[in-house]
């Protein structure tokens, strides 16, 4: 097809999808479509990297019971997180006995791991495979902004890192919602510096990719009955619509963002929204896929949104490196 | 094919493949396969993060350069690093234009991106595919141990961690070496805890996957004429012998270690030996790759070997998990 966009020939098929989220994600609007809510973000854990990944643990497993599919039925994982060294997903996996290919796209990780397990299938390497990806705000705060202990004031742009893991199970046949197309990201950078604007920084990614998968594909936005990237929030949502609007683009009411959806904004106190991996992969594995299911957006553009510095970087002057995966999902194998 | 392991179609053929080192890896056996070595390790770079960077993004070049291939002509790179949030390769990549897949697979990462960019190939999602990746002992001292100005003592068993970079290009046609079977490692945690023995903590992992290796493709160790794995190092190295030898397997002088080969282990005080991302990355690129080209191992099984903690697992008292990915080459489609 185009440049960054391949087509499936045999379109995979999301069998099962699980959202595991912590308390103030089910306190939020769209807490019916989780499949378990910690009541205080723990997990049964004594650390919160622990929380981690055993809220990710939790998630495969009922992920895999809503398939019905063993474990052991899994052929590749795909799975990453944000926390250093991505550990979080390495020892939530370490039991499951699956091949495992380890990623890092920070919060665009469930479109990077959701286009590898397409492609794992649609090349023919298997039948069965795995993206997951989990984010915890507590594990996420202290290592990318201050300890907890220290009530550090918010900036007003400042973005709520979702406790929460997604697990989406994907197979070669099925009644779909199917993996049609899928358009990889190029890492793009605008200067922006600032920490605490992520959306800002991830905007012009978004653009990019957006742009090249209309480009490749011949579509306009009005193709889609939803358009939805992964955690721009607030003001990165904005700058977005701003950026095609510079295009004679309306995104219009099709245009969504995780981030924006997954909290009350006002009434949960979350700034900018909500961001992490967990974000898009719980908006997508609960409210997005029920919302396929249910025919309300039949054809939906999945678009999730990563930040690729680091705490280091940053202290060094650095910008701050975005990247956009866009997964073209449909309800027919389009 | 096996459970783990899977036989390319059409197997894509490495084009190019291209490494950098740092003053150390040049004062190595090793020191001729190197397309380049800066004498100070600092890259023109004003901070090690930044040094690691540069190095990988004037390795993408060399290798783009040897392929006789634009970067514009380059479909996917698969990229990854130890770096947090693998920034190493994010800021390398930032100025590519292509689309990008961050992978962490710690120092398996080169087997990983191998893999996945042979699949992409094989699938038919793309013609030409990038794996790259990178490590320096500053940078990666600085954030796994102690900082270099503390002089700290390293234990006997401690690995050095290799500054280098390597990039394989990978082509649909062309006339090998080939890749021809790819086996994906499960994390395999044998309770070690020690993060000064690596080996220790990867030599299960490496067991692990090339026993399913032989199991899946019915080949034993004798089909090689070199198994060679990531950076199991000295300690590692022998462990892995001796797992072998229990099943009444002798691996034979056809078992080499990265680790083992970059260093001259006493010369150099390299202790344990090599290890990081850029020790199998750049022994592949160099060493292994040109000794094919040779004639002198036509059949070769790389077996790259990541340990998937961080130190704040490490010291919250968890184990060390690891991760092995082989991956078969060879001079003819097999």
């Amino acid at each position: 097809m185009g440049k960054q966009t391949v087509a499936m020939s045999n379109p995979p098929s999301i069998a099962a999808a699980a959202c595991v989220g912590g308390k103030k994600e089910g306190e939020g609007p769209l807490r019916k479509y989780f499949d378990y809510i910690s009541t205080d973000s723990r997990f049964g854990a004594k650390s919160w990297e622990k929380a981690e990944s055993s809220m990710l643990k939790m998630c495969y497993g009922i992920a895999c019971d809503k398939a019905k599919t063993p474990p052991s039925d899994i052929e590749y994982v795909f799975s990453g997180d944000l926390l250093n060294q991505c550990a979080g997903s390495a020892y939530a996996m370490r039991d499951c006995g699956t091949p495992y290919f380890g990623l890092y796209g920070a919060c665009s990780t469930m479109a990077e791991g959701l286009s590898l397990a397409a492609m794992s299938i649609d090349g023919g390497f298997c039948d069965t495979a795995v993206a997951a990806t989990s984010s915890h705000f507590c594990s996420a705060e202290r290592q990318f902004r201050y300890p907890l202990q220290y009530g550090s004031q918010r900036s007003p742009t400042a973005q709520w890192t979702v406790t929460g893991a997604g697990v989406l199970i994907l197979k070669a046949k099925g009644p779909g919602p199917y993996v049609t197309h899928i358009t990889t990201g190029v890492i793009t950078d605008a200067g922006v510096t600032d920490m605490n604007n992520m959306g800002a920084a991830m905007a012009p990614a978004a653009y990019e990719t957006l742009s090249a998968h209309f480009r490749d594909t011949g579509r306009g936005p009005d193709y889609y009955d939803a358009i939805v990237t992964g955690d721009l929030g607030v003001v990165g949502g904005d700058i977005l619509r701003d950026l095609f609007a510079m295009d004679g683009v309306d995104l219009g009411v099709r245009y969504m963002d995780c981030g924006r959806l997954i909290y009350y904004i006002e009434g949960q106190d979350a700034h900018g929204g909500g961001s992490g991996c967990g974000c898009s992969a719980c908006v997508l594995a609960g409210h997005l896929l029920h919302g396929m299911l249910e025919g309300n957006w039949p054809k939906l553009l999945f678009a999730a949104t990563g930040a690729m510095m680091s705490p280091t970087t940053n202290q060094q002057g650095e910008s701050i490196p975005g990247i956009c995966h866009a997964v073209a999902l449909d309800m027919t194998k389009g």
